[in-house]
């Protein structure tokens, strides 16, 4: 099939998806095209119909299909706490957590200066737009534990208006870690972030 | 984003590709709409373009884009052998070990009477007409060295005219392989198939 140009064409394609490399970019060509013709067409639609209407929302830059997405409009959430998320699946992962019940913000990345990603990249307008909103009390920053995440939170931290409170989630022993088995940043951090019995 | 209708309906399309499941499925789809949107109308079209235009070589059913595959329009290749596979795979596969110069048929699967594949299904109609044409010297059966690829080839060899030799592929030890590691099954196939030193 190497002469088919629909087909490497397809698999080049399929390549640059995440998790899917040279070999698997042809097993899924050859599955579709022997077992699973029909899925061919619903799929280019499907991506087709994703991205003509799935857009930012207009508050918190979750992807929706409205101007607002569903958090956003949804008047039984705690609009004075906001959470900052780096992407959507993270905003995801805290609401399936049932823990919180207020809005968020989705920067759709982390400051990263290597691969040239700026403040200007993460929205930093709405973000301003949201903090001036009426009644805010917090502003929890949500990114990832990792270097680019922490800079994120302490860089955005400046934005929160005084009289604001920005908190961090916090970090430490994972639920059923045993110590034994826990890196020695995260023993330090579950440390220094002991809190007393009674709370 | 699990109101989204697009998004929903993408990811239940993605989770049907081989080796993507519900986590993967998930990824796929955020990583389009946040990193590559351009991708996705890219990737549309080609799954329409190599819907439309790849079909079945009417001889030897290989995948192609015109009534004859590359190989069987290729007039330098050696019809007087024919090794039949189950999937076009399984050709290139042998295609680049470079080790053979014939002609190919491809059954498209093997026979499974547990998933209602039965010899209909494997293009005997095909088959049995490329086995008539003229120069015919041998069919080498290169199906996998699976109890359906070993089942398949017992069956399509009845098919084979007299004077046509039939053969199979040979099983052993793989190149590279320490006997150590080698399944007892194999380790028995390749002492019974020992050839003499001096072939």
């Amino acid at each position: 099939m190497s002469e088919s140009p629909s087909f490497t064409a397809l698999t080049r394609l399929l390549r640059r998806l995440p998790g899917v490399g040279p070999r698997s970019s042809q097993r899924i060509a050859y599955d579709l095209l022997m077992r699973k013709r029909e899925l061919m067409p619903a799929l280019a639609m499907a991506l087709q119909a994703a991205h003509e209407h799935i857009r930012s929302c207009s508050r918190c830059n979750n992807l929706c299909e409205a101007e607002l997405c569903a958090i956003c409009s949804d008047t039984q959430r705690q609009r004075e706490l906001l959470c900052v998320v780096e992407s959507p699946v993270d905003l995801a992962a805290i609401e399936e957590s049932g823990a919180y019940g207020g809005d968020y913000f989705v920067l759709m990345g982390h400051l990263s200066p290597l691969d040239g990603i700026g403040p200007e990249d993460l929205h930093i307008d709405r973000f301003t737009a949201r903090l001036a909103e009426p009644g805010l009390r917090e502003v929890i920053f949500a990114t990832n534990s990792t270097l680019e995440g922490e800079a994120t939170a302490q860089f955005l931290a400046g934005y929160v208006p005084a009289g604001v409170r920005s908190s961090r989630i916090a970090r430490g022993i994972p639920m059923g870690g045993e110590l034994e088995y826990v890196d020695r940043g995260t023993l330090g951090r579950a440390l220094l972030g002991r809190r007393d019995l009674e709370e």
